[in-house]
Protein backbone atom coordinates (compact mmCIF):
# COMPACT_ATOMS: atom_id res chain seq x y z
CA UNK A 1 0.00 0.00 0.00
CA UNK A 2 0.89 3.35 -0.75
CA UNK A 3 1.08 5.71 2.54
CA UNK A 4 0.03 9.35 2.99
CA UNK A 5 0.77 10.78 5.97
CA UNK A 6 -0.69 14.18 7.61
CA UNK A 7 3.02 16.15 6.71
CA UNK A 8 3.34 14.11 3.91
CA UNK A 9 -0.41 15.85 2.70
CA UNK A 10 0.00 18.76 3.66
CA UNK A 11 3.04 18.93 1.25
CA UNK A 12 1.88 17.67 -1.64
CA UNK A 13 1.66 19.40 -5.13
CA UNK A 14 -2.03 21.26 -5.13
CA UNK A 15 -3.41 19.72 -8.16
CA UNK A 16 -2.35 16.17 -6.88
CA UNK A 17 -3.51 16.98 -3.11
CA UNK A 18 -7.04 18.26 -4.80
CA UNK A 19 -7.01 14.75 -6.77
CA UNK A 20 -6.45 12.49 -3.90
CA UNK A 21 -8.10 13.83 -1.24
CA UNK A 22 -11.46 14.58 -3.75
CA UNK A 23 -11.12 10.95 -4.51
CA UNK A 24 -10.54 9.35 -1.23
CA UNK A 25 -13.43 8.97 0.58
CA UNK A 26 -15.47 6.65 -2.25
CA UNK A 27 -18.19 7.22 -4.83
CA UNK A 28 -20.21 10.58 -4.69
CA UNK A 29 -23.80 11.52 -6.08
CA UNK A 30 -23.97 12.99 -9.27
CA UNK A 31 -26.26 15.92 -9.52
CA UNK A 32 -27.38 19.17 -11.10
CA UNK A 33 -29.10 22.38 -9.13
CA UNK A 34 -31.15 24.10 -11.17
CA UNK A 35 -31.91 27.60 -9.90
CA UNK A 36 -33.62 31.08 -10.96
CA UNK A 37 -32.25 34.64 -10.43
CA UNK A 38 -34.57 36.81 -9.66
CA UNK A 39 -34.47 38.57 -12.61
CA UNK A 40 -35.72 35.01 -14.54
CA UNK A 41 -31.98 33.99 -15.36
CA UNK A 42 -31.67 29.98 -15.03
CA UNK A 43 -28.58 28.28 -13.65
CA UNK A 44 -27.86 24.93 -13.79
CA UNK A 45 -24.65 23.23 -12.04
CA UNK A 46 -23.30 19.89 -11.07
CA UNK A 47 -23.01 19.04 -7.47
CA UNK A 48 -21.17 15.98 -5.69
CA UNK A 49 -22.36 16.42 -2.38
CA UNK A 50 -25.61 15.77 -2.10
CA UNK A 51 -26.40 13.84 0.92
CA UNK A 52 -29.60 11.93 2.41
CA UNK A 53 -30.10 13.55 6.05
CA UNK A 54 -33.67 11.89 6.91
CA UNK A 55 -36.99 10.62 5.14
CA UNK A 56 -39.85 12.04 7.73
CA UNK A 57 -39.55 14.65 6.71
CA UNK A 58 -37.71 14.07 3.54
CA UNK A 59 -34.60 16.39 3.53
CA UNK A 60 -31.31 16.46 1.84
CA UNK A 61 -28.02 18.75 2.49
CA UNK A 62 -25.11 19.67 0.56
CA UNK A 63 -21.72 21.12 0.57
CA UNK A 64 -21.20 24.44 -0.64
CA UNK A 65 -17.30 25.27 -1.10
CA UNK A 66 -16.89 29.27 -1.39
CA UNK A 67 -13.53 29.23 -3.20
CA UNK A 68 -14.68 27.33 -6.07
CA UNK A 69 -18.21 26.62 -6.48
CA UNK A 70 -20.06 29.89 -8.60
CA UNK A 71 -22.18 31.50 -6.39
CA UNK A 72 -24.81 32.15 -8.55
CA UNK A 73 -26.92 28.99 -7.20
CA UNK A 74 -26.15 30.00 -3.68
CA UNK A 75 -27.29 33.46 -4.55
CA UNK A 76 -30.24 31.87 -6.20
CA UNK A 77 -31.49 30.02 -3.41
CA UNK A 78 -31.42 32.35 -1.04
CA UNK A 79 -33.20 34.69 -2.72
CA UNK A 80 -35.75 32.55 -4.24
CA UNK A 81 -36.26 29.88 -1.44
CA UNK A 82 -36.18 26.97 -4.12
CA UNK A 83 -34.18 25.23 -6.38
CA UNK A 84 -34.47 21.20 -8.36
CA UNK A 85 -31.87 18.63 -8.24
CA UNK A 86 -31.80 16.19 -11.00
CA UNK A 87 -29.35 13.15 -11.17
CA UNK A 88 -27.10 12.63 -14.02
CA UNK A 89 -26.99 9.70 -16.61
CA UNK A 90 -24.41 8.91 -19.17
CA UNK A 91 -25.82 10.99 -21.76
CA UNK A 92 -25.46 13.85 -19.30
CA UNK A 93 -21.91 13.66 -17.97
CA UNK A 94 -20.37 15.85 -20.87
CA UNK A 95 -22.76 18.52 -20.41
CA UNK A 96 -22.97 18.65 -16.79
CA UNK A 97 -19.42 18.90 -17.02
CA UNK A 98 -19.31 21.36 -19.16
CA UNK A 99 -22.09 23.26 -16.88
CA UNK A 100 -18.57 23.71 -14.42
CA UNK A 101 -17.14 26.16 -16.53
CA UNK A 102 -17.07 29.61 -15.32
CA UNK A 103 -19.42 31.20 -17.47
CA UNK A 104 -20.60 34.94 -17.33
CA UNK A 105 -23.39 36.30 -15.03
CA UNK A 106 -25.58 36.97 -17.53
CA UNK A 107 -25.04 33.66 -19.29
CA UNK A 108 -27.56 30.49 -18.37
CA UNK A 109 -25.45 27.15 -18.41
CA UNK A 110 -28.35 25.50 -20.24
CA UNK A 111 -28.22 28.04 -23.46
CA UNK A 112 -24.41 27.06 -23.17
CA UNK A 113 -24.46 23.55 -22.80
CA UNK A 114 -26.97 20.85 -24.49
CA UNK A 115 -29.06 20.75 -21.44
CA UNK A 116 -32.46 21.58 -22.03
CA UNK A 117 -34.26 22.94 -18.67
CA UNK A 118 -38.33 22.13 -18.50
CA UNK A 119 -40.10 23.81 -15.53
CA UNK A 120 -42.87 21.33 -14.20
CA UNK A 121 -46.57 21.90 -12.60
CA UNK A 122 -45.79 25.84 -12.27
CA UNK A 123 -43.02 25.09 -9.64
CA UNK A 124 -40.33 28.10 -9.85
CA UNK A 125 -37.09 26.37 -10.84
CA UNK A 126 -35.82 24.77 -13.92
CA UNK A 127 -35.30 21.27 -14.18
CA UNK A 128 -33.35 18.85 -16.35
CA UNK A 129 -35.78 17.30 -19.16
CA UNK A 130 -33.19 14.53 -19.47
CA UNK A 131 -33.01 13.76 -15.84
CA UNK A 132 -35.48 10.10 -14.90
CA UNK A 133 -34.99 11.66 -11.19
CA UNK A 134 -36.08 15.30 -9.89
CA UNK A 135 -36.33 16.46 -6.94
CA UNK A 136 -37.84 20.06 -6.10
CA UNK A 137 -36.34 21.25 -3.02
CA UNK A 138 -36.59 24.15 -0.25
CA UNK A 139 -34.52 25.55 1.74
CA UNK A 140 -33.97 25.60 5.31
CA UNK A 141 -31.14 26.43 6.78
CA UNK A 142 -27.36 26.31 6.28
CA UNK A 143 -24.71 25.50 8.88
CA UNK A 144 -21.20 27.43 8.53
CA UNK A 145 -18.68 24.43 8.86
CA UNK A 146 -15.90 26.67 10.73
CA UNK A 147 -13.37 24.30 10.31
CA UNK A 148 -12.86 25.13 6.78
CA UNK A 149 -15.16 28.20 5.60
CA UNK A 150 -17.51 25.29 3.72
CA UNK A 151 -21.36 25.82 4.31
CA UNK A 152 -23.46 23.05 4.49
CA UNK A 153 -27.06 23.66 3.16
CA UNK A 154 -29.90 21.91 4.45
CA UNK A 155 -33.18 21.31 3.04
CA UNK A 156 -36.51 19.61 2.36
CA UNK A 157 -37.95 17.24 -0.40
CA UNK A 158 -41.15 18.92 -1.45
CA UNK A 159 -41.71 16.65 -4.59
CA UNK A 160 -40.46 13.82 -6.33
CA UNK A 161 -40.24 12.96 -9.99
CA UNK A 162 -39.20 9.52 -10.83
CA UNK A 163 -39.43 7.60 -14.27
CA UNK A 164 -41.76 5.09 -13.39
CA UNK A 165 -39.25 2.68 -15.04
CA UNK A 166 -36.49 3.23 -11.76
CA UNK A 167 -39.55 2.81 -9.17
CA UNK A 168 -40.18 -1.27 -7.83
CA UNK A 169 -42.59 -2.24 -5.77
CA UNK A 170 -41.31 -1.12 -2.20
CA UNK A 171 -40.75 2.16 -3.05
CA UNK A 172 -37.05 1.56 -3.90
CA UNK A 173 -35.54 3.23 -6.78
CA UNK A 174 -33.11 0.92 -9.09
CA UNK A 175 -30.87 3.81 -10.28
CA UNK A 176 -28.93 1.93 -12.97
CA UNK A 177 -32.38 1.57 -14.54
CA UNK A 178 -32.46 5.03 -15.74
CA UNK A 179 -28.36 4.70 -16.35
CA UNK A 180 -27.58 7.23 -13.20
CA UNK A 181 -24.15 8.03 -12.85
CA UNK A 182 -21.70 7.79 -9.59
CA UNK A 183 -18.39 10.68 -9.71
CA UNK A 184 -15.13 9.78 -8.68
CA UNK A 185 -12.83 12.34 -7.46
CA UNK A 186 -13.43 15.71 -8.99
CA UNK A 187 -13.73 14.62 -12.89
CA UNK A 188 -14.62 11.21 -13.21
CA UNK A 189 -17.74 9.77 -13.95
CA UNK A 190 -18.66 6.08 -13.56
CA UNK A 191 -21.49 3.87 -14.30
CA UNK A 192 -22.73 1.63 -11.41
CA UNK A 193 -24.31 -0.99 -11.87
CA UNK A 194 -26.82 -3.17 -9.49
CA UNK A 195 -24.85 -6.06 -8.02
CA UNK A 196 -27.33 -6.87 -4.86
CA UNK A 197 -29.96 -5.72 -2.49
CA UNK A 198 -29.85 -7.23 0.94
CA UNK A 199 -32.91 -7.99 3.54
CA UNK A 200 -32.28 -5.74 7.12
CA UNK A 201 -29.42 -7.59 8.91
CA UNK A 202 -30.49 -9.14 12.34
CA UNK A 203 -27.37 -11.01 14.17
CA UNK A 204 -26.56 -14.11 13.94
CA UNK A 205 -28.60 -14.63 11.07
CA UNK A 206 -26.71 -15.00 7.00
CA UNK A 207 -27.60 -12.03 4.91
CA UNK A 208 -30.54 -12.68 2.77
CA UNK A 209 -31.01 -11.07 -1.30
CA UNK A 210 -34.31 -9.13 -1.61
CA UNK A 211 -33.82 -9.59 -5.08
CA UNK A 212 -36.17 -12.76 -6.00
CA UNK A 213 -35.90 -11.80 -10.44
CA UNK A 214 -32.79 -13.61 -11.17
CA UNK A 215 -32.09 -11.15 -14.33
CA UNK A 216 -31.79 -8.51 -11.97
CA UNK A 217 -28.85 -10.09 -9.67
CA UNK A 218 -26.10 -9.47 -11.60
CA UNK A 219 -23.37 -9.98 -8.80
CA UNK A 220 -22.08 -12.96 -11.01
CA UNK A 221 -20.71 -9.70 -13.77
CA UNK B 1 -43.01 10.03 -14.78
CA UNK B 2 -44.38 9.58 -11.24
CA UNK B 3 -44.81 12.33 -8.99
CA UNK B 4 -44.71 12.28 -4.96
CA UNK B 5 -45.54 15.73 -3.70
CA UNK B 6 -45.21 17.10 -0.08
CA UNK B 7 -48.39 15.77 1.55
CA UNK B 8 -47.93 12.23 -0.50
CA UNK B 9 -44.79 11.90 0.96
CA UNK B 10 -45.58 12.42 4.59
CA UNK B 11 -48.65 10.05 4.53
CA UNK B 12 -46.80 7.35 2.40
CA UNK B 13 -45.90 3.57 4.47
CA UNK B 14 -42.88 4.22 6.21
CA UNK B 15 -41.15 1.55 4.40
CA UNK B 16 -41.94 3.12 1.20
CA UNK B 17 -40.96 6.47 1.96
CA UNK B 18 -37.73 4.68 3.61
CA UNK B 19 -36.82 3.23 0.12
CA UNK B 20 -38.24 5.87 -1.81
CA UNK B 21 -36.24 9.18 -0.13
CA UNK B 22 -33.30 6.86 0.68
CA UNK B 23 -32.68 6.26 -2.83
CA UNK B 24 -33.76 9.87 -4.39
CA UNK B 25 -30.58 11.77 -3.82
CA UNK B 26 -28.29 9.41 -5.81
CA UNK B 27 -25.74 6.59 -5.17
CA UNK B 28 -23.54 7.47 -2.08
CA UNK B 29 -20.12 6.28 -0.71
CA UNK B 30 -19.41 3.00 1.09
CA UNK B 31 -17.38 2.82 3.82
CA UNK B 32 -17.04 0.89 7.10
CA UNK B 33 -16.04 3.09 10.14
CA UNK B 34 -13.51 1.17 12.47
CA UNK B 35 -13.39 2.53 16.24
CA UNK B 36 -11.67 0.88 19.28
CA UNK B 37 -13.90 1.79 22.43
CA UNK B 38 -11.83 2.39 25.99
CA UNK B 39 -12.19 -1.14 27.18
CA UNK B 40 -10.61 -2.06 24.01
CA UNK B 41 -13.62 -4.12 21.97
CA UNK B 42 -13.08 -3.22 18.31
CA UNK B 43 -16.16 -1.75 16.34
CA UNK B 44 -16.75 -1.66 12.68
CA UNK B 45 -20.24 -0.11 11.27
CA UNK B 46 -21.32 0.43 7.29
CA UNK B 47 -22.00 4.42 6.94
CA UNK B 48 -23.32 6.05 3.48
CA UNK B 49 -22.70 9.70 4.61
CA UNK B 50 -19.35 9.80 4.32
CA UNK B 51 -18.52 13.19 2.25
CA UNK B 52 -15.45 15.17 0.75
CA UNK B 53 -15.40 18.44 2.78
CA UNK B 54 -12.42 19.63 1.89
CA UNK B 55 -8.62 19.41 0.53
CA UNK B 56 -6.25 21.43 3.01
CA UNK B 57 -6.44 20.45 5.07
CA UNK B 58 -7.76 17.35 3.81
CA UNK B 59 -11.58 16.73 6.07
CA UNK B 60 -14.60 14.82 5.49
CA UNK B 61 -17.84 14.81 7.02
CA UNK B 62 -20.55 12.35 7.58
CA UNK B 63 -24.19 11.97 9.26
CA UNK B 64 -24.82 10.00 12.59
CA UNK B 65 -28.70 9.72 12.48
CA UNK B 66 -29.24 9.26 16.57
CA UNK B 67 -32.27 7.12 16.16
CA UNK B 68 -30.97 4.52 13.63
CA UNK B 69 -26.95 4.24 13.52
CA UNK B 70 -25.93 2.13 16.58
CA UNK B 71 -24.22 4.21 18.64
CA UNK B 72 -20.59 2.54 19.42
CA UNK B 73 -19.07 3.95 16.69
CA UNK B 74 -20.35 7.57 17.99
CA UNK B 75 -19.60 6.57 21.78
CA UNK B 76 -15.77 5.19 20.41
CA UNK B 77 -15.05 8.33 18.69
CA UNK B 78 -16.02 10.69 21.18
CA UNK B 79 -13.80 8.83 23.61
CA UNK B 80 -10.60 8.11 21.30
CA UNK B 81 -11.03 11.07 19.21
CA UNK B 82 -10.32 8.71 16.13
CA UNK B 83 -11.60 6.16 13.83
CA UNK B 84 -10.97 4.71 10.28
CA UNK B 85 -12.77 5.55 6.90
CA UNK B 86 -12.66 1.42 5.35
CA UNK B 87 -14.09 1.24 1.49
CA UNK B 88 -16.56 -1.73 0.78
CA UNK B 89 -15.65 -4.11 -2.26
CA UNK B 90 -17.40 -6.19 -3.98
CA UNK B 91 -16.07 -9.42 -1.64
CA UNK B 92 -17.18 -7.18 1.44
CA UNK B 93 -21.05 -5.97 0.34
CA UNK B 94 -22.37 -9.02 2.58
CA UNK B 95 -20.28 -8.46 5.64
CA UNK B 96 -20.05 -4.94 5.44
CA UNK B 97 -24.36 -5.39 5.50
CA UNK B 98 -23.94 -8.35 8.60
CA UNK B 99 -22.41 -5.46 10.54
CA UNK B 100 -25.51 -3.38 10.48
CA UNK B 101 -27.02 -5.84 12.87
CA UNK B 102 -28.16 -5.04 16.36
CA UNK B 103 -25.15 -7.02 18.40
CA UNK B 104 -24.96 -6.74 21.89
CA UNK B 105 -22.80 -4.35 23.26
CA UNK B 106 -20.14 -6.99 24.48
CA UNK B 107 -20.14 -8.20 20.79
CA UNK B 108 -17.40 -6.93 18.20
CA UNK B 109 -18.92 -6.91 14.40
CA UNK B 110 -15.04 -7.84 13.35
CA UNK B 111 -15.75 -11.11 14.99
CA UNK B 112 -19.49 -11.59 14.16
CA UNK B 113 -18.49 -10.71 10.49
CA UNK B 114 -15.87 -12.34 8.18
CA UNK B 115 -13.96 -8.86 8.13
CA UNK B 116 -10.37 -8.67 9.05
CA UNK B 117 -9.29 -6.39 11.32
CA UNK B 118 -5.92 -4.91 10.69
CA UNK B 119 -3.47 -2.08 12.97
CA UNK B 120 -1.66 0.12 11.09
CA UNK B 121 1.83 1.75 11.84
CA UNK B 122 0.69 1.31 15.67
CA UNK B 123 -2.88 3.76 15.13
CA UNK B 124 -5.14 3.17 18.16
CA UNK B 125 -8.12 1.95 15.70
CA UNK B 126 -8.56 -1.53 13.54
CA UNK B 127 -8.81 -0.74 9.82
CA UNK B 128 -10.60 -3.58 7.29
CA UNK B 129 -7.45 -5.51 5.78
CA UNK B 130 -9.26 -6.28 2.96
CA UNK B 131 -10.08 -2.62 2.22
CA UNK B 132 -7.87 -1.00 -0.71
CA UNK B 133 -8.07 2.61 0.49
CA UNK B 134 -8.62 3.25 4.13
CA UNK B 135 -8.36 6.72 6.05
CA UNK B 136 -6.83 7.39 9.58
CA UNK B 137 -9.20 10.16 10.75
CA UNK B 138 -9.55 12.31 13.74
CA UNK B 139 -12.45 14.03 15.06
CA UNK B 140 -12.84 17.85 15.08
CA UNK B 141 -15.96 19.00 15.51
CA UNK B 142 -19.83 17.87 14.83
CA UNK B 143 -22.78 20.25 14.18
CA UNK B 144 -26.55 19.39 15.41
CA UNK B 145 -29.00 19.35 12.83
CA UNK B 146 -31.66 21.09 14.32
CA UNK B 147 -34.35 20.37 11.41
CA UNK B 148 -34.41 16.63 12.29
CA UNK B 149 -31.62 15.68 14.93
CA UNK B 150 -29.07 14.22 12.76
CA UNK B 151 -25.15 15.26 13.66
CA UNK B 152 -23.07 16.10 11.04
CA UNK B 153 -19.25 15.10 12.18
CA UNK B 154 -15.98 16.81 11.06
CA UNK B 155 -12.84 14.77 10.77
CA UNK B 156 -9.45 15.81 9.66
CA UNK B 157 -7.96 12.79 7.21
CA UNK B 158 -4.73 12.05 9.16
CA UNK B 159 -3.66 9.46 7.14
CA UNK B 160 -4.03 7.56 3.66
CA UNK B 161 -3.16 4.35 3.06
CA UNK B 162 -3.92 2.96 -0.70
CA UNK B 163 -3.28 0.17 -3.04
CA UNK B 164 -1.01 0.99 -5.43
CA UNK B 165 -2.80 -0.30 -8.28
CA UNK B 166 -5.53 2.59 -7.41
CA UNK B 167 -3.43 5.37 -7.74
CA UNK B 168 -2.81 7.26 -11.19
CA UNK B 169 0.48 9.77 -11.60
CA UNK B 170 -1.44 13.00 -11.15
CA UNK B 171 -2.80 11.81 -7.61
CA UNK B 172 -6.62 10.48 -8.70
CA UNK B 173 -7.23 7.57 -7.28
CA UNK B 174 -9.03 4.98 -9.81
CA UNK B 175 -12.10 3.65 -7.66
CA UNK B 176 -13.30 0.92 -10.06
CA UNK B 177 -9.55 -0.86 -10.07
CA UNK B 178 -9.90 -1.41 -6.63
CA UNK B 179 -13.77 -3.26 -6.99
CA UNK B 180 -15.13 -0.44 -4.71
CA UNK B 181 -18.50 0.03 -4.79
CA UNK B 182 -21.58 2.51 -4.14
CA UNK B 183 -24.88 2.15 -2.42
CA UNK B 184 -28.52 2.39 -3.87
CA UNK B 185 -30.42 3.69 -0.94
CA UNK B 186 -30.74 1.68 2.16
CA UNK B 187 -29.65 -1.57 1.18
CA UNK B 188 -28.41 -1.68 -2.69
CA UNK B 189 -25.16 -2.48 -3.81
CA UNK B 190 -23.80 -1.24 -6.82
CA UNK B 191 -20.26 -1.82 -8.77
CA UNK B 192 -19.34 1.39 -10.84
CA UNK B 193 -16.91 1.17 -13.78
CA UNK B 194 -15.61 4.38 -15.26
CA UNK B 195 -16.89 5.80 -18.07
CA UNK B 196 -14.51 8.97 -18.10
CA UNK B 197 -12.88 11.02 -17.03
CA UNK B 198 -12.82 15.09 -18.12
CA UNK B 199 -10.61 18.30 -17.75
CA UNK B 200 -11.17 20.77 -16.26
CA UNK B 201 -14.10 23.01 -17.83
CA UNK B 202 -13.87 26.33 -19.99
CA UNK B 203 -16.67 28.46 -21.09
CA UNK B 204 -16.81 28.03 -25.32
CA UNK B 205 -14.29 25.31 -25.16
CA UNK B 206 -15.48 21.32 -25.79
CA UNK B 207 -15.32 19.15 -22.50
CA UNK B 208 -11.66 16.98 -22.95
CA UNK B 209 -11.32 13.24 -22.19
CA UNK B 210 -8.52 13.06 -19.33
CA UNK B 211 -8.02 9.46 -20.34
CA UNK B 212 -4.88 9.07 -23.05
CA UNK B 213 -4.99 4.88 -22.54
CA UNK B 214 -8.24 3.72 -24.61
CA UNK B 215 -8.10 0.05 -22.65
CA UNK B 216 -9.48 2.71 -19.70
CA UNK B 217 -11.94 4.14 -21.27
CA UNK B 218 -15.26 2.67 -21.28
CA UNK B 219 -17.65 4.84 -22.58
CA UNK B 220 -18.90 2.45 -25.64
CA UNK B 221 -20.24 0.08 -22.62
Amino acid sequence: MRTFDKVHLQNLDKIYRLNLVNSCTGYKSANLLGTCSTDGLLNVAVFSSVTHLGSQPAMLGFILRPTTVPRDTYKNIRETGHFSVNHITDKLIKPAHQSSAKYEAYESEFDKTDMEAVFMDGLPVPFVAASPVKLYCKYLNEYPIKENGTIHIIAAIEKIYVDADLLQPDGWLQLDKGNVVAVNGLDGYAMPKLMDRFAYARPHQEVQSLLNDASQNTTSL
